[in-house]
């Protein structure tokens, strides 16, 4: 056995579960579900999948079911959905490949808000975890499972599964033991308060408790996680980023807001890395993040000395970026904490923070309700995530959008999204690269000239206004000038799907 | 003085506060913003608010702003807006002239989820509070105020006021005083757990803080609360509670719930009386409600020995009630605590117990996406009250409704609801009195065949069956099947507005 396998096993009584991942894929049988590790394509197991995708390509009929974190990288929801072997997924995807199985009705998806997935796994309100399948970074001496850069539901899945399958990545390093925060709540009737009170609280174990039993194989990999694409900061983004920041700045002049600012959620993508970037350059000091995701923009503001700590459930980044990131490692890691998705998105901890969140949707109307997840109405684009937990639960639920998509052909500012994730009640603020709309003490109609005045794109005004002008005269009820007729008017010209 | 009166204002100097109404409301001035007490039309001033509406039927122009807790009786919400005396009203209302000045666009109207509106307000999102006016039960030694039959916002208004003016109720006994649990979380960045573990517990005081010297007037009030109507229960509703009912066992018997079933929450009405009368008769003992509500057949079920706590903002019945309650209400005092509207639809305490919810709705679709405010989308009929904090933090999340409306002419269930207050994503199971969907785990197309099957009524079948052919082969994306041209044909025969 490789010599820094056996280092990282550290419970002796395991090495015997040492296997290669053809023979520990093989516990893995038809129809089976299986609760596997990863969020943001971090911290996924990749050996057992290629395994898997295998089996399936050689004609086997496996049907799994695969709950995961969040997205899971191309070797994972890829290779899997590619080679057929998928029956259903959940709670969240991004491989364009299973996006496309899904939208064909070729793999089945239900979309849960991701904070509350891991407990109904544990109240059985979804399948039994036949099998988890973990990647960790070490074993302990009990038996216990020290994680790589993602938490996800992977608490949940080991403690629900019949039976664990491990991987260890030697190519992560082993000093990430110490990161993880690992609190899992007890049963409905005997919950407690989660007691988090600043972002950064330790309140749990620094490993997944496992019964050393349940372990019925260990495999190696070295393979990174593929991570995300970099996605580069373009004008708008910058342009929203300075704006959010401003809007920021005047809320503390105006008392609405602390300052220290309460703590951040952002997501993935342009418009959080501009953001992040913009923060950094603010005037903003003692910034702290509780959000699903930490990326590379965050780990930057945290050697720039601006944040005091940073909560998620992952830790994702392009992959040309992990190594750079494992060599400084020492100097983020005691502001770094990564807990259980259930945690992380936590209404009650969110509510209590008074986090600000900032999430981006397909499309907005003018009246302020998002779509996040279908693209027309029907057809998937990722999922709805953790979006929910925030946007509902924030102390400030700010939601960004390019005004227009398909190079400026379609308003992204719509009479009425297609379909809707998050109602007029839980979106506060809406940033386009044209202009903002605070929403609260709004009603539908101040907030429909708003947003059409300072966020729909210049070209797509006087059709949003047209649009308003007959659904007043058709739906002859001003308090809310909704009109379905009008709004297909609308729709078949100017909008994507 | 009366004595009575007297006797309740228990800081003797504030004695000399005593005013008739019209008195105290010439604080009132044009403008002016009013946070005001009452709830589900249950603990709102009558006199002060008699006052207003005669200054302003004598020409005076108001332009009033009032945030309540929730619903007011006709003698608040009635009689300001006939005297057009109102500008601005939220973020609850179900008074019919009211509505109908809303959907008039003359009085703005804004709907905001309770449990979130008291943070709004402290923070400043909000209107400043001029004025908070306030029926109490008693004043104490201190200047504290012991509140009537809810509590609502009225710790955040009496807190953020400039000025107090309070009608004492003399009618309501002085032995309501102890029923309430007034704990109001701190700021953002110093926000602590609430400690409420079971539904039952007190963490606060038992009267609402209130620096005296912000009294401005106290004014003695006779007339008890108009209450809300008794809706009695059909054949319909029956039917709706023994499949929720049968519903719960097996969820017990599966091992998916807990017995003593985590507390219930049910809003007012002919289902929730239905459901509630029908857990009076079914085999669950140690019964607790974690609710915004506590109507009648709540106390009656105390009576039944079936409740063991029931704690809400408001207690409200059918007037015609009200005397007999007061009559009794020794037996029922111990079990009942009435908490402020943030921690009774508070999402994390929501979360933590695991809650039940039970809420009525609109119209429902076949995807799972349901309407509780706007008919037709553009005409208001209540608002989403608090059904947005329940029905996003509950263990359970169930909507009710009848599957038709308008004797039978419209179907509530649609192919896609006008106005989405609750998405895909919050809903887990529906019931109308055809039957019960368990949506949860299922994606859009087993959620639709199984509405469609279980749910909708006989008559809307073959209709609905048809939109989701069409809307299959129009979307060409099977795996969420909607399709907006598919849908207007629908709409166009079958729904409602």
């Amino acid at each position: 056995m490789n010599p820094e396998l056996k280092a990282r096993i550290r419970c002796e009584d395991l090495w015997e579960k040492v296997r290669s991942a053809r023979e520990a894929s093989s516990y893995v049988e038809k129809g089976m579900t299986l609760g596997v590790s990863g969020f943001t394509q971090s911290g996924y197991t990749k050996a057992v999948a290629a395994a898997l995708a295998k089996r399936a390509e050689a004609g086997e009929d496996l049907q799994l079911t695969v709950y995961s974190g969040a997205s899971l990288g191309d070797e994972f929801d890829g290779v899997l959905t590619r080679a057929g072997a998928l029956k259903c997924r959940m709670p969240y995807q991004t491989n364009k490949d299973l996006r496309q199985a899904i939208n064909e009705g070729k793999v089945k998806y239900v979309d849960i808000p991701l904070g509350v997935m891991p407990g109904w796994v544990r109240n059985g309100y979804l399948n039994h975890i036949d099998i988890a399948l973990v990647e960790a970074a070490a074993i302990t001496e009990e038996g216990n499972i020290i994680p790589t850069t993602s938490v996800g539901a992977t608490d949940t899945y080991v403690k629900c599964a019949d039976k664990v399958i491990i991987e260890i990545n030697t190519s992560v390093p082993a000093s990430l033991e110490g990161i993880h925060d690992i609190y899992t709540p007890e049963p409905a009737t005997n919950t407690q308060p989660i007691p988090i009170v600043k972002a950064g609280d330790r309140i749990g174990t620094t490993y997944i408790p496992c019964d050393p039993k349940k372990i019925v194989a260990i495999v190696e990999s070295t393979k990174l996680d593929g991570g995300v694409k970099d996605v580069p900061i373009d004008d708008d983004y910058r342009k929203m980023s300075q704006m959010l920041i401003e809007f920021l700045e005047t809320q503390v002049r105006e008392g609405k807001m602390a300052n220290p600012l309460p703590p951040i959620q952002a997501g993935i993508g342009g418009v959080s890395n501009a953001v992040l970037q913009g923060l950094k350059e603010s005037s903003f000091e003692h910034l702290n993040v509780y959000s699903e995701v930490m990326q590379n923009s965050i780990i930057s503001l945290i050697e720039a000395g601006k944040v005091d700590s940073a909560s998620a459930t992952s830790i994702t980044m392009p992959g040309s970026m992990l190594q750079d990131f494992y060599s400084n490692f020492e100097k983020y890691k005691d502001k770094i904490v990564l807990r259980p998705m259930e945690i992380s998105n936590s209404p009650e901890v969110i509510r209590r923070l008074g986090v600000i969140a900032i999430n981006t949707v397909i499309e907005a109307d003018i009246y302020g309700n998002m779509n996040s997840s279908y693209v027309g109405g029907n057809r998937l684009m990722n999922g709805v995530g953790g979006s929910t937990d925030f946007a509902g639960n924030a102390g400030l639920s700010i939601f960004i959008t390019k005004s227009t998509a398909k190079d400026g052909k379609v308003s992204s500012i719509v009479p009425m999204v297609s379909h809707v994730d998050h109602s007029i009640k839980t979106a506060h603020v809406l940033i386009t690269e044209q202009g903002i709309a605070d929403m609260r003490g709004l009603d539908v109609n101040e907030r429909a000239e708003l947003i059409i005045e300072n966020c729909a794109h210049p070209d797509f005004r006087a059709p949003l206004k047209d649009y308003l002008r007959k659904a007043r005269v058709l739906s002859d009820y001003p308090a809310f000038p909704f009109s379905t007729e009008a709004n297909d008017i609308f729709r078949a010209k100017y909008t994507q799907g």
